[in-house]
């Protein structure tokens, strides 16, 4: 792969462009002319191939000068690639064995040769399927925890970290889809914006609410200035591969330096969208057991995420923040015990935000998620979501107000059984 | 000048170095053999030079490889001009007319020729002799919210805040100096600190106090983590040259992407440390005035600043944050007022957290300030800043319920009436 100008990768010339590759060359085997090159693309933004050889499978990741959904009338940097890269190798080191091993990759071409994880299917899928998987709480909880305690002022060299943040500042495109996708545009009337017919009216009623519009834009202003920690930045259940046993989490391509809170609430927020999804699958039998299962996995991650950003805090708190010669080596264990309690404080009102905006966003804005979108019939699908709007309002509004998840997840129960009148709310 | 390596100016060689330089030459005018040169570096850091000939005057600050005071042993990067340089452009632009006009910059040499202001001197050393200036309080207070407005998010545009973020986050070496000296060494016994002998009792009561220590903790959790603005990073009267008619701000070499907070508590300790100082000046006389003039001027440089960044909120609210096109645009001109009465709200809470932890390091870290060392009478000086720890105190760990400075007033002056009782206290 000598060539320097961008080029992109098709299912035809692929196979030869990759061969001269030591690392990629021995990991699939066998001759060239024997691969097996495939188009997987599901995702929006970059080409995505899968090569198999004699010996093995490797993915290949492309990012594209402009956004592959809609075309080159909507540019975006390759070196998007680089940031996805770059966030693969520290979340790697932080979090071992929770992200695709990366094989090669090549700058210029935008390109990431990563291991073929099977048999994966993206948790958001399954989750539509009814699966109830027992390991994403706790391996998410942890690789959550891990990421973002050890990518900080809590864990690194001052020095390094902020080498590290002036290098993901770079980062601009993306963070500005996040900014404006996120934050602004569900709370006018954007011109990307869609919404299920039937939510007019909910719509409307969010669209003039002063205090949720205070709270997203407190939220922007939090995500764009609060700089703690090297974030996934998109860490939706589509971000997540899964089987019984593994868990993966992949395409870190908006990673930046932002608040500790912003994966949590952002993940969170999908496992609730989930949940008030359900409704819409229940034509093949109830879901009452996904749902139940869905809110669990909800406690069990925050569970797992604090107990283990506790025990890092413990065991590992060696930055510049928090230093333990002012607090453990003068034999005051409660000193260090009463910060932690005020960073987790403030991780969970942030993260609360977070989730209501990220929730407000699927169904008000450009990137819907297929949770939703699947439900055909588009009343039950307002109804889901109507609910779910609702539920991420009130999040937003109210979250330093709100104590803990299991009355949270009552909320959503309340929120989710009363979906009839709901509806009826929301069609008149 | 066309040496690229480093070479340390001197009385000698400057007036030949300088005089290639056409914006140098003209500005200082007649024949190089005419210039006086004279040194007069009387800060910690670099060497100041005043350079004056047949039109004009100029002033060279160059800055060393170390810190100036301590020697080589204290290694300090040159690249420090480099920020100041590009901090006094910024700070120009964005608050016309309040820092000296830069005639000519040497990256290499690190060296930065200046306006020689004129008959300007000090703040600090014009507050040490009692004198009332009546402009300081609207400059300063419009200085610091035009800069800090205007570098955020709210004014910006964000592409261009993230590339200068990246910029100044390699200023590295000078934000730890802040890290370390003011946020971390005050409350613990620290290799370089000192304090003034007869506070013993007072230091190890602060030292083990645990709410104090972690408030400080969460002060430089902002300080490192809050992203929003460029800051001058090093605002205490010290940084300001003063006549009746005019404020200057200098010495922006620390200056950095952080909270908009952070100056404005920086300057308010100052003239609280300023006011807690007037005890010892009162052997020529009574200072009663001057104490009265102090505590206007807290409040006026308040005031003036929550007043201008309002006045910009309303006309210049053109960055990401916050966008009109959810509120006014809508006709929600409440929206954007209550978005602003929490920014502002947060700024207070941080501002005075900022304010209490600078007051401390001035009395128990390394870098004292001249308000109380130059009180020669030990015991004086130590009731003086035995009062001015315990309000700072007070600050950092009641911040979020403290309602105005009128009753922050009061309350330093309650503690400076007895400043007898706390000499006591302090003694025993």
């Amino acid at each position: 792969m000598k060539e320097t100008a961008f080029q992109a990768l098709t299912v035809e010339t692929l196979a030869e462009r990759l061969a001269p590759i030591s690392a990629v060359a021995e990991h699939v085997g066998g001759a060239q002319e024997n691969w097996k090159v495939r188009e997987v693309g599901d995702g929006n933004l970059n080409l995505v191939f899968i090569v198999e050889g004699a010996r093995g499978t490797v993915v290949v990741k492309q990012a594209l000068p402009y956004v592959r959904l809609v075309g080159d009338s909507w540019p975006l940097p390759l070196k998007r690639s680089f940031f996805e890269y770059h966030a693969l190798t520290r979340q790697e080191k932080r979090a071992p064995g929770r992200v695709p091993a990366v094989l090669y990759f090549d700058e210029a071409q935008a390109l990431i040769v990563m291991e073929y994880l099977s048999p994966h299917i993206i948790l958001r899928q399954a989750l539509i399927k009814g699966q109830e998987l027992r390991q994403v709480a706790e391996d998410l909880g942890l690789f959550m925890a891990r990421t973002l305690f050890r990518g900080s002022d809590l864990h690194m060299e001052a020095r390094e970290r902020k080498a590290d943040l002036a290098l993901f500042a770079d980062n601009t495109e993306l963070c500005d889809i996040t900014e404006n996708l996120v934050f602004t545009d569900p709370y006018f009337e954007a011109p990307m914006n869609r919404h299920t017919p039937e939510l007019d009216a909910l719509v409307a009623e969010l669209r003039a609410d002063r205090d949720l519009k205070v709270e997203a834009q407190r939220m922007k202003h939090l995500f764009a200035s609060k700089a703690e920690t090297l974030v996934h930045g998109d860490l939706h259940t589509g971000s997540v591969m899964v089987t019984k046993e593994d868990t993966r989490v992949i395409d870190p391509e908006f990673a930046f330096y932002g608040p500790i809170s912003f994966d949590v609430g952002m993940l969170l927020a999908n496992y609730w969208m989930a949940f008030f999804s359900q409704r819409g699958y229940e034509a093949g039998g109830s879901r009452d057991a996904m749902r139940a299962y869905l809110l669990e996995v909800i406690e069990e991650t925050w569970a797992v995420f604090r107990a283990e950003f506790a025990r890092l805090w413990h065991t590992e708190r060696s930055g510049m923040l928090y230093h333990r010669s002012l607090y453990e080596d003068q034999g005051d264990y409660l000193g260090a015990e009463q910060a932690l309690n005020h960073i987790l404080r403030d991780i969970w009102t942030e993260m609360l935000g977070f989730a209501g905006v990220e929730i407000h966003r699927r169904i008000l804005g450009l990137a819907h998620n297929a949770d939703f979108e699947t439900i055909e019939d588009t009343e039950l699908r307002a109804s889901c979501e109507a609910a779910a709007l609702k539920f991420g309002r009130h999040l937003a509004v109210n979250r330093h107000a709100l104590q803990s998840l299991r009355e949270i997840n009552h909320l959503a129960q309340a929120l989710d059984n009363g979906f009839v009148s709901v509806r009826k709310e929301a069609e008149e």
